[in-house]
């Protein structure tokens, strides 16, 4: 598991080479501020490449050798990490093959290939692109970089705590989504050990509780069935590491509805010209459903991770 | 003419009802960043409704009386002004009435509904809709509130001015988009007062040089024909009172073409996940042609006035 070390290391790292994103009040919306917890939305949707993904990513790359660089890094994603992980190659001049499979939107392959990455389509789903990335990887010894399991890549997204913690030094509570679990474990590494008693709670969608499962069933455990839209928070299974850091770390994992968040998109449109995607949307989804009660004035911060055109229908 | 004491006033009156917008460091390129100015964002397009027309409308909802606000308030916009005035008088709890031409997008129709707005469709240009707008004010008593040459609405506008100084006190150019010119001549007498040193530079359509060309005859003309299609910077006549001022503070105009202004979208979206329409991306547009030079680390700040879809093409 990684520490707070690893994650200030990371900081340095990857700090010139990351945005500062801004932060902006949850407020001013149409029906009114009624009361309730003092919420922030930080705006990670602004950083490079389109999401938090460019932190680890950045990490995966600059912590290889230039031999390692020279030959090259691969990976499976048609989403943020993809898009990452190309952005990251490019920036450092290394060579990125991005992995996809057939169902992947059009949209993406075009922006993977503007970051100059080169796009192969293999097989049907994730499972069988990932295949094809890491035999590409044993084949030519170019660097596979998985999407969260990766403790570089981990510490890397922690990095979005600490500058969370400088923009709000007081934060009650942080909510943050969760894909695989790379981000919130991370950044839950990162806040406790800076300020224990700020509140982390993940957010999956009740069509891929990955990590609500494992904490129910107090292991490890594969959901059976995905039904999802959310591309970016579909997940069967997380990893060892990435869950006893959840358990440890994160006070509670609230479930949300495809519906929520797509409504949550649209709002975070309709209200601030902010164009989130479905998983960027999740952390305003669960305010909005108004399940989880916090006394006024507490403190909420909520990342807004991704972007996206989803609330723009 | 208005002067800072109206800005600052105008400033502390809707302080309460309008956003604090972030700013957002413009690097991090695909390209790479390549020495010259210093450029920071301004997100105005995050502030309520998108952008920042609420100042004005806001300022002047709040400078009428009582039984003014009871008889409503009445535009003609299908754009960001009229989406403005049915937000300000949503949250102050007054009626708004917008007239439309027949060629307004159904989008904006949902919207200004969103915001509570009665919305009426009226002839096939905007002159139209203006003729039913100003015969709707006659008949009902309503407060007629006009885009851009109402000093009260241009003191709200002005208030961007001074927000801008708060966030970068030692800004040396300030790039703003022009329409009918309300926010450069509140913006550009703001900042004048407080910071003269601050170059102040317009911009406009090649296809709408509406200031441009008043600056070029020294006088105020009409343009003959209009020939871009950004709705929003689309004039062909502005008033006395925003020539004057334009004359007195703006340092310069310059044209940018739809086009570029087109690029301009797709790149701030591409590269910062920023959703800006076609006049939000006009002080992009103008840094990106690269027909403008400024020496290295000049502090600019580019304003993004208004939300859009236009870049996500």
């Amino acid at each position: 598991m990684i520490d707070l070390a690893a994650i200030e290391e990371a900081r340095r790292r990857i700090a010139p080479h990351i945005r500062k994103t801004p932060t902006l009040r949850y407020g001013q919306l149409k029906d009114g501020d009624a009361g309730g917890p003092d919420v922030t939305l930080k705006l990670e949707l602004l950083q490079a490449a389109g999401s938090f993904k460019a932190r680890g990513a950045m990490n995966r790359l600059l912590t290889l050798t230039e031999a390692e660089r020279a030959r090259g890094i691969v990976t499976a994603s048609g989403g943020n990490h993809g898009l990452a992980i190309a952005r990251s190659a490019k920036v450092l001049g290394a060579g990125a093959k991005i992995f996809l499979p057939s169902n992947v939107v059009p949209d993406k392959v075009a922006k993977l290939k503007q970051w100059g990455a080169e796009v192969e389509i293999v097989g049907d789903i994730w499972d069988d692109a990932n295949a094809a990335a890491l035999a590409h990887a044993e084949r030519t010894g170019a660097t596979y970089a998985h999407p969260f399991s990766d403790p570089v890549v981990v510490a890397g997204q922690g990095t979005l705590g600490l500058d969370i913690l400088d923009d709000m030094p007081e934060v009650d509570v942080i909510l943050v989504a969760i894909g695989g679990g790379g981000l919130i474990s991370g950044l839950a590494t990162a806040v406790k050990a800076r300020r224990p008693a700020t509140r982390i709670i993940g957010i999956e969608p009740v069509g891929s509780p990955t990590l609500h499962a494992c904490l129910e069933a107090g292991r490890l455990v594969a959901l059976d069935t995905l039904s999802t839209r959310v591309a970016t928070m579909s997940c069967r299974l997380t990893d060892q590491a990435i869950f006893e850091t959840v358990r440890r770390h994160v006070d509670e994992i609230a479930l949300v509805s495809d519906a929520e968040m797509e409504s949550a998109a649209r709002s975070l449109w309709f209200e601030f010209g902010v164009a989130a995607d479905l998983s960027g949307a999740a952390s305003v989804a669960l305010l909005q459903a108004g399940r989880m009660r916090f006394a006024p004035g507490t403190r909420v911060c909520a990342i807004v991770c991704g972007a996206g055109a989803d609330g723009l229908a």
